[in-house]
């Protein structure tokens, strides 16, 4: 085991956050030389460390000099990367591997110390990627909150009726994305769960992928549901998604979502440890391509795609919402403990799309599912 | 102006949020190059892009060749690093200044390609110190998110009653600091403005300075309640503590107090563009030292204090809560349209503490208090 140096504070950092399970916003320095643990931060934080994890060594910067330093002159961020290599040198620490976001700022000082640092993603993914324990069970939390979102938003279209103008009305007001996606972090809070971006997002706002939707939404138009709340406690996430019509759904929705439905049910069929992520994507690409669809994967798929199956299959969900292993292109193979969000869409440009997304445990003799909705179309 | 790179999503990254301010989750590149903007981003998001800063130019990756280099086996990350240098490349940037937290493993690979990197974080924090337009709104909007928190937690310690046990029962039930936290979320939430750590630290846990606090709340101890709510809208954030005690309070505890408060009307006193936030933290010490409370500038304040002023005055904060400028040992001059948390307090390990801040815009002439509640410790 090579040493390792994170640099992050734990709420904006999956790699830190998974070593140090503990509310710490401010970055500082942790390390491990020989597989022995430290960690440089400010004695206001040393509680919240201690609680979690009792063998890390704290190091406080002022034992290091901080306070000459400051004296000195030296301005507050350039003293405390100072404080940083001083405290790999007390650990001994001579080189290490840090993941792909360490900060350029800390690098640079560490290196021109004599620290030899080697960027290597790989091993921090690695650590994550099987979920056990308070991650897992962060996680089943995370996936409990979004089913409750989904039954949010799905009560309140259920609700709907049509205005004279077309669009939905509820509770004698016009039925807006912000209200729907108001609904859902209510049930979210409720759950011990928080998502600041919340997409309900109809007609042509959901063929683009990324809009979070707004205003008002019209009778038998799809209206995607995508919803990724963090479970307070442990920072873990899940993400689920759903189409809903309120009113009668077009023929090519229809189609879509037929092929969606295909699609998972496919490439559950295949879902194992073993099986790579590129595998289950093609699966997908099989189905969708066999129906006349276009993917990323066919000839015309290497210019930016618009239309048909323009994203990947899915990815994992753990500390960050989007982690490895990647279920598209360049997916490695998957094992017991991977947690998969998989999630078939197909879109047209300036018109609608078709996305339903879950969460899956892999297990040892298969998969288990996490997230738990009605597939049904009708909200 | 130096050519500037950032690479990041606009949800986690300060800098990036600054310049691109719409709601991108993944990581992307962002330049300038002789003044003209670009970002390396899916088609998924350019709208988003496009809607905030249409002038700048959107490189998609699948243009650049993403498609073949996962085609050829390249794992995902790698590609995307490789992509980044193509579009360096292809804007014509040879060295870029980058902030702090730039991930050195998209540096490397840069740099591996003959592009010069810089650190210069002071670069990026002077882009953000003077807050305006949209961020300023939006700190003002988190700024009332932070006063209706405090409303609701005071109201809730208000109506409590000491029980048979000397702990606070409130609604019939044991008054805990998890309850007064849900209060304050539920009053953020309805302000537009979201608050994942809220602290309510009663007795020894206020004495800690980070711990958020939890469990039961007893009649006559101090409570510090501090607020950092982020307003949705904008990503920006505000800052604010009152001390509260339901009950009689300690002698100590009400002298604490009133040092707090004079040594906020002292700084007040003081607050104007040209002043030092060094000099207001003398200010600061000069009340509490001269009533025999140790600081971190007086001899004995070198270890790490644990008693008495033990943090620094306070920080900047916009679309990071604790951001340019410093108010401590290294604090720089003010400028008008900084926005600085005050937060004089005063502590003792094992026991308990006092501190009250809030949040200021330097204006020409003075200041302009941003957050509002009484400063009074009876709820």
């Amino acid at each position: 085991m090579p040493d390792v140096l994170i640099h992050a504070g734990t709420l904006d950092c999956a790699e830190m956050r998974h070593e140090i399970p503990a509310a710490i916003l401010d970055p500082f320095l942790y390390g491990e030389h020989d597989g022995a643990a430290f960690a440089l931060l400010s004695v206001l934080d040393e509680g919240s460390v201690r609680e979690v994890r009792p063998e890390v060594e704290i190091v406080d910067p002022l034992e290091l000099g901080l306070m000459d330093l400051l004296e000195q002159g030296m301005d507050r961020d350039a003293a405390l990367t100072e404080i940083a290599l001083r405290a790999c040198e007390r650990a001994g620490l001579r080189s290490a591997v840090v993941p792909r976001r360490f900060p350029l700022g800390i690098a640079d000082r560490l290196r021109a110390g004599g620290i030899e640092l080697a960027v290597d993603g790989a091993q921090f993914d690695g650590r994550r990627r099987v979920k056990a324990g308070a991650e897992l069970e962060g996680v089943r939390r995370a996936a409990r909150a979004a089913g409750a979102g989904m039954a949010a938003a799905a009560a309140l279209l259920a609700s709907a009726e049509p205005g004279g103008d077309g669009t939905l009305q509820a509770g004698g007001e016009p039925l807006t994305a912000e209200r729907v996606q108001a609904e859902v972090r209510a049930a979210f809070e409720l759950a011990g769960a928080v998502g600041d971006e919340v997409l309900v997002a109809p007609g042509p706002q959901g063929a683009t992928g990324h809009d979070l939707g707004s205003g008002p939404i019209a009778a038998g138009v799809p209206v995607v549901v995508d919803l990724w709340p963090q479970d307070r406690a442990s920072r873990c996430w899940a993400d689920m998604t759903r189409t809903f019509v309120a009113g009668e759904p077009a023929d090519d929705v229809v189609r879509w979502h037929n092929l969606c439905r295909d699609a998972l049910a496919r490439v559950l069929d295949a879902l194992a440890p073993g099986v790579t992520g590129r595998e289950l994507w093609e699966v997908c690409c099989d189905v969708f391509e066999a129906a006349g669809e276009p993917t990323q994967r066919d000839p015309q798929g290497r210019t930016p795609l618009r239309d048909g199956f323009f994203h990947s299959l899915g990815h994992g969900v753990g500390l960050e919402v989007h982690e490895a292993p990647g279920l598209g292109r360049s997916g490695e193979a998957l094992v017991a403990g991977d947690v998969v969000a998989i999630e078939p869409g197909l879109y047209r440009h300036g018109y609608g799309g078709v996305r339903i997304e879950d969460l899956f445990l892999v297990t040892e003799d298969g998969y288990e599912a996490l997230t738990s909705f009605s597939l049904e179309m009708r909200p």
